[in-house]
């Protein structure tokens, strides 16, 4: 069930995760049994958990009480989930680590019911964070969700904008901050978690609220390069989705603007650009970009960010020997980030 | 633009709504162009400001402060918004307030780009209610969040069934619960915001919490139906919107049960129970209703719970004089709910 946690170096918290689960099943009773359904359902699907583990890890690193920091924990899963169930809707997505999704649901399941229960996810979700009791970290928790849906609606307004040769260099930067937005700013803000929780309330942030952001900004931003590197290079059922989804959605990841750089006249991938999704085509694509240098090229931006993440955390202040492990976990988990093959 | 605002009892907070709505306007910068342009629409859209209005009142009567009121009654409009873009997408409504919906506009909008600027109504709700830096009232804005989510989810299962006429009294029962969950929740929720930010903070429920919850949520329920009757009764251009909306929708609301305890064999509404949505049936069914005793049965009901508003009111500790103007702006307020034609 919890994918990350079955992970060696996370062992230091693996009570603290099985908390996390079963904080998210012990939902408020009496709900309409879709609900209740829905929150049992995402509780079961095996996500990775790294946000989660990444709260409880910094909070054992700063000294944070542990009670809060699960419901913290919780918490970010739940705004990731919730997340996910709306972006499933808005891609037309059928399938998300192997199972069928809520808008993929016969009747009474419908695109209404799946916005509700993606509503319904936030809210439980911003429950759960004020049960935490901290100011400060609810205000970063609804700034990280204003960032994630600004850069929802900025990949959805990009989708299909073809780039020129010269225009490349500006791809790559709105890719950056796509990311950022979309992933990144979630994975910062669940890495300063622990910090945030461990000073005084309404106090100026700490140095390490800032060292844990960078952390997990730079692990976030690797962690998306190596998903978009996957969507090419996974075979489907390690990925728990179809390949190729972003091209066939007409989106422009790390691995495709590597490529045009180096083959800015591909007539298969100018196809593509300009709007021809047949299935055939895609794979095609898809084929060409996962044996082109691009891939490598890519991973090694990954790469390079996770180095960073982890020179981040040189900057803390000096630990006591029983927080060892967790900061070692943390630099574990980010060399697992591009280590991974799901 | 704020229509509740004009109402002479109003005055007395006229100043602070005006900060409300300029705060709404003063959304942080650098998001994408079309969340601006949404926010400022919503601003512009002459909303009545009911829930800010009782948070308002509430705050003046507590004696909370009125900056951090400020930021809570922004954010239960803002999340009033959230909800409402949400709505109107499912039901495919077209017209709110006389102003096109965001999921009627042509492209670049889509049902996509909707459904995340309402995701973002609502970070941009949780974020100003943080700002009101209060745990309590963080806990029990998600807890309406998540009630309302319920009611919606209820509303669409329940849609399209058909109650025999035994089973009246359990639809009214159902009536009740999903229009407590889907408005009267929130609109208590912002009644109870005063007393919650007049405490002090991790505090036990004062006495005035749970007077003032009583009070929007008997003023909820009255607004709720009054608003129902007026899906019947009203004329399009006063609503803003097609009436027999609900109808349409497969909604039965309180006039259509009344209508049926009365008229159980009634042909032209049970064609409409068995799912003839055609214009011409809805329209003869609207007719029969609005010009049937249902709708003074229905108003009847909706000034019993405006006067048990009133009553709950009758058990505030006595209030020194500077507050006597905000109660009676209270009273006032739920009068107007039975007396509005909008």
């Amino acid at each position: 069930m919890i994918e990350l946690a079955a992970l060696s170096f996370l062992n230091v918290i693996h009570d603290d995760l099985a908390r996390v689960e079963a904080l998210i099943l012990e939902h408020p009773h009496g709900r309409h049994e879709a609900i209740h359904w829905a929150v049992e359902l995402m509780a079961g699907s095996g996500g990775k958990r790294l946000r989660p583990a990444l709260v409880l890890l910094s909070s054992h690193l700063c000294g944070a009480d542990i009670d809060r920091a699960v419901f913290m924990a919780a918490a970010v899963e739940m705004l990731h989930a919730a997340t996910l169930i709306h972006d499933d809707l808005i891609d037309g997505a059928l399938v998300r680590r192997g199972v069928e999704t809520l808008n993929a649901r016969p009747h009474p399941w419908s695109p209404a019911t799946t916005v509700l229960t993606g509503d319904y996810f936030f809210a439980y979700a911003a429950h759960l964070a004020s049960q935490a009791i901290n100011v400060q970290l609810m205000q970063r928790f609804s700034q990280a969700l204003m960032t994630i849906c600004d850069g929802e609606m900025r990949q959805m307004f990009d989708k299909d904008q073809q780039p020129t040769t010269s225009a490349l260099a500006q791809a790559r930067d709105e890719y950056e901050r796509r990311i950022y937005a979309k992933t990144a700013s979630l994975i910062a803000m669940s890495a300063e978690a622990g910090a945030v929780l461990a000073q005084p309330d309404n106090c100026v942030d700490s140095p390490s609220a800032a060292v844990f952001h960078a952390y997990g900004r730079e692990l976030g931003i690797a962690f998306q390069i190596v998903d978009d590197v996957l969507d090419f290079t996974a075979d489907e059922e390690t990925l728990g989705k179809p390949v190729g989804s972003d091209l066939r959605h007409g989106l422009l990841t790390l691995p495709v603007l590597f490529f045009l750089e180096d083959r800015p006249d591909d007539p298969v991938v100018g196809r593509v650009l300009r709007g021809d999704r047949s299935e055939a085509t895609i794979q095609e694509a898809v084929r060409l970009i996962a044996n082109s240098p691009a891939i490598e090229q890519a991973n090694g931006i990954a790469r390079r960010h996770v180095q960073w993440a982890k020179q981040a955390l040189d900057d803390l202040p000096a630990l006591e020997c029983s927080s060892a492990p967790y900061r070692t976990a943390l630099l574990d988990l980010a060399d697992f980030t591009v280590r991974r093959r799901f």
